[in-house]
């Protein structure tokens, strides 16, 4: 069967400057342009033969894309971009920082929001525009729950990358740490209450292998000293 | 109507060392990002919103793409990449000084060689094997005249730029020498004896406006200093 990698972006100037970014373009530092290229690093000893890559909207996460494909000598596979890989949408809360919204309204609610599943950001009382989600007709979220992050990727990848997984085909994603946590509850079966303990560190990929129903067999965090099994992922 | 623009990668390392290229896959020099980043800014003034972007399989053109795209916010749009925009290929002068071969066997060949439009540079005795290619069952060519290299070239641009342009998209086309001297011809109607005075720069941006029936009716070169009209066009 194919393997499957996800990746989060590398450092952006956001995640720098603890700032919760959602939908905000913003680029990667010099960092994060070094955790990409560690990664393809990584990637490049393990030989995995990509046959797509996915990525968001944001250009952190093409950048990143960009970088590990040229490390790895395969520039060439078609990169597909959907904003259904975006990061979540953090409603109000994006632009501000982390520490700042912690004081207001304390550790516990900043804690839901930031890792519950249900939980909904404050909502924006505007809804943003810009040419790259109007040209599609996609209305930008005022806020997104983790939930709702899940079931806008989902279509996307039951549509586009489980089928070609299921054809053979070994697949790269690279998105955000929230969009990317969404995915990893949906391949391992992680019920609501639990994803709060799921992180995903920048620029750490993490390989999956299926079975013929692509039901998850192994899933391995991959580390410049090697291999790691998960040991604490739930089954299906 | 739409507008296109078709520009030449940046200078690569065989570019600059006087090598004939063809489909090896050479990278940018220093030199070829900064003329990426420059066409950039030209772009960004002229304030094209792009639908799509199209490249080719090697990575002077595909890096020279995601520069541009950078450069002008726009990095989000679609990069399709196909082999069918790959630079001509040059058979058994791949890899070899062009002075070198204007030695051996004169100016004159060398001309044909390199501006005619069917004459074919001598073939590879063996049939070169990339997964790149393989992968799609698409067989490396043992040499590439400019006319194979059209011919190869057309039902990409008629099956997926065309109709794109047709329906009032932007288009931005990364490619190379070659192959770009091949779409110009078709494009401006250039006949056989005349297309080897053109030269396509790299790095240096033309911009074609269409009629309704994608016939050229102007066509400009892009320059720092502002736009200049190209009066030596052929009619169609």
């Amino acid at each position: 069967m194919a393997e499957l990698v996800i990746v989060r972006h590398g450092q952006s100037q956001a995640n720098r400057d603890n700032i919760f970014t959602g939908w905000t373009d913003v680029p990667l530092t010099p960092k994060g342009i070094e955790q990409g290229e560690m990664v393809g690093k990584e990637l490049q000893k393990l030989g995995i033969q990509f046959s797509d890559a996915y990525t968001s909207y944001m250009q952190r996460a093409i950048v990143t894309t960009d970088i590990i494909l040229a490390a790895i000598n395969q520039l060439y596979i078609p990169v597909h971009k959907t904003w259904r890989l975006n990061e979540r949408h953090y409603g109000a809360l994006s632009g501000r920082n982390k520490d700042e919204v912690k004081q207001e309204i304390g550790a516990e609610q900043l804690h839901k929001w930031r890792r519950g599943f249900k939980d909904l950001p404050p909502q924006l009382k505007t809804r943003q525009h810009e040419r790259r989600y109007d040209r599609l007709g996609v209305k930008i979220p005022l806020s997104e729950s983790l939930e709702m992050t899940l079931h806008r990727l989902l279509p996307y990848w039951e549509d586009h990358i489980a089928p070609r997984l299921l054809d053979g085909h070994n697949q790269l994603i690279v998105a955000h740490g929230s969009s990317l946590r969404a995915l990893i509850k949906y391949l391992d079966g992680i019920p609501d209450d639990q994803i709060d303990k799921v992180e995903v560190p920048n620029g750490k990929p993490i390989l999956y292998r299926f079975d013929d129903h692509l039901n998850v067999i192994k899933k391995t965090f991959i580390t410049m000293d090697g291999e790691t099994d998960d040991n604490t992922r739930t089954s299906k």
